[in-house]
C-alpha cells in the first residue's frame, strides 16, 4: 500500500504568517501522498468581535450558535482554507481545499447532550473516502476544513483533531497512514517544563507502565488515548510534535513517535 | 459527448432565502451532467458595513481592496459555496465547491489598468479542466466561486459571468455544453419594459439585424456578444432567462436561445 500523510495543525501556527509560509513550504515537500488538515486560529474570535458578536462560552467551550458558525464557515472554509490552498499551489504542490460537506466527505450530526446545546457543533457520524482516495490518485493534496454537514443542510462546527482522526482511520484501508498531530511543544514531555525531555517512542505496554508510574502531564492523556484508538483501527503511526519540524518528525528524527511495535 | 449544463446565477437570486432553495431543489433535479457558478449577493455589502470597511467604488466598480479581498473570499467561497453545498447535498445532489485555487482549475492574472488600480481583481488566464471532468465523471457537481489565483500565492476576485464563459469554452472540447445566464428577466426582450416580448430564438444572422434595426436594448449587447464568443468557441447554445425557470430553459420552453442554428 502507498504511504499517506495526515498533517494536522492548530491556531498558533497558522496566526503566525512567516512560520506559517515556512511550514506550508517544507510541507509542500512531502513526497509521499499528504492530506493536511487545519483549525482556527484567532482570525474567527477577532471576526466575532469585529462584528460585535459575543462569543459564548461554557467551561472554557466556544458555543456555536448561529451568528459563530457564519463566522467560523466564512474564516475557516473560506479565508483560512483558500489561502492555503493558494500559498501551496505558489509552492507547486497541487492543492483542493473541501469541508466535510464537498462530496458528502464527511457527515456528522449536530451534538446532543442531556444538559447543554453546543450549538451547531458537530461529532462525526462516518467518513466516505471515496472523493478522497479519487484525489490523492489524481496527484491532488487535500486541504480539509473543520466543517462538516449532516446531510439535512446543515453545516457544523466539528472539532480539527476529530477529523483527522476520524478520516486517517477511513483511509488506513487504502493506504499505511501515518497521522502527524502537530502542537507547541517538541513531542510527548517525560517533564512538561523541560523541552528537552521528549519520549522518542511510544507503545501500548510503554504507555501503561508511564500512565501507572504518574509519569505524563495529565493533559496529554486524552492526545495520547485518540492516538491509540487510531493505531487500533489501521492506523501505522501517530507522531506528535512541532509543525516547523515536519520534515524531521516524518523521518523520526523528532517528537514522539506512537505505534504498536 | 455527453451533455453539460453550466449555470450562473446572480446576487439577487441567492439574497432570496425561499426562491433560492427552491432553484436548488430544481438545480439538484437536473438529470444532466451539471455545474453552478454563483456570484455573490448583498452579503459581501453588509459584512463590509459591519466591519466598517469603506467600499471604494471608481466608476460604479468595486475596487478590491486587501480588506474587501477578504470580505469576498470569507462571503463567497465560504459562506455562499459551503451553504450552496450543504443544501444540494440535502436534496440528493453530489456537490464539490471549489474556487479557481483549488486544483489550480482557474489560473488568472491581477488586472492590469493604464490608469487605475481595481485593486486584487483577477482577469481569466487558462482553465485546466482536467479536475472538473474528473469529477464530473465521478458523478460530482462542481460549484464554482468567482475566487481565482495567480499562482503566486494571491486569491482574486474575478468576474462570475467570465468564469461561467471561459469554464464552458473549456469543457466543450469535452462535452456538449449549455450554458444558462439567469438573470431578473424573462429573456432578451424586444421591448424592455414588457416582460411579454421574449426573443425565443437567436442566431448570428438575425443579432446582426436586430443590432441594425436597433431593437437589442443596449444593456443586453455586451451579454450577447459574450454569448456569440462562447459560441464561436465550441459552445453549443447560450440560454438567458430566470434562475426560477430552469427546467423550461433547458427544455427551451421560456428564456432565450442563442445558437448558430
Amino acid at each position: 500500500m502507498d504511504k499517506l500523510i495526515l498533517v494536522k495543525i492548530g491556531g498558533n501556527i497558522i496566526d503566525d504568517e512567516a512560520k506559517f509560509s515556512s511550514f506550508l513550504q517544507d510541507f509542500a515537500t512531502i513526497q509521499a501522498k499528504k492530506i493536511l488538515i487545519h483549525g482556527g486560529g484567532k482570525l474567527a474570535t477577532r471576526l466575532a468581535e469585529q462584528m460585535k458578536i459575543p462569543q459564548q462560552l461554557v467551561d472554557g467551550r466556544r458555543i456555536t450558535d448561529a451568528e459563530t458558525l457564519k463566522i467560523v464557515t466564512m474564516v475557516y472554509a473560506g479565508y483560512i482554507n483558500k489561502n492555503i490552498v493558494a500559498q501551496l499551489q505558489a509552492k507547486q504542490c497541487n492543492a483542493i481545499g473541501l469541508t466535510g460537506a464537498d462530496g458528502n466527505a464527511i457527515l456528522a450530526r449536530k451534538r446532543v447532550h442531556p444538559t447543554m446545546d453546543y450549538g451547531f457543533v458537530g461529532d462525526v457520524d462516518s467518513i466516505d473516502s471515496s472523493l478522497l482516495r479519487n484525489l490523492l490518485q489524481q496527484g491532488l493534496t487535500p486541504v480539509l476544513s473543520p466543517i462538516t454537514h449532516d446531510r439535512k443542510g446543515q453545516l457544523l462546527n466539528t472539532n480539527a483533531d476529530t477529523i483527522a482522526q476520524e478520516t486517517a482511520k477511513a483511509l488506513s484501508a487504502f493506504y499505511d497512514v501515518e497521522l502527524i498531530y502537530s502542537f507547541e511543544k517538541n513531542g510527548v514531555l517525560l517533564d512538561v517544563n523541560n523541552e528537552q525531555s521528549v519520549i522518542k517512542k511510544i507503545n501500548a505496554s510503554y504507555y501503561s507502565e508511564l500512565k501507572t508510574e504518574g509519569k505524563i502531564y495529565a493533559g496529554m492523556i486524552p492526545k495520547l488515548d485518540n492516538a491509540f484508538t487510531a493505531l487500533n483501527n489501521g492506523v501505522k503511526k501517530v507522531i506528535i510534535g512541532r509543525a516547523e519540524e515536519i520534515h524531521e518528525l516524518i523521518r523520526g528524527e523528532k517528537g514522539t513517535s506512537i505505534s504498536h511495535e
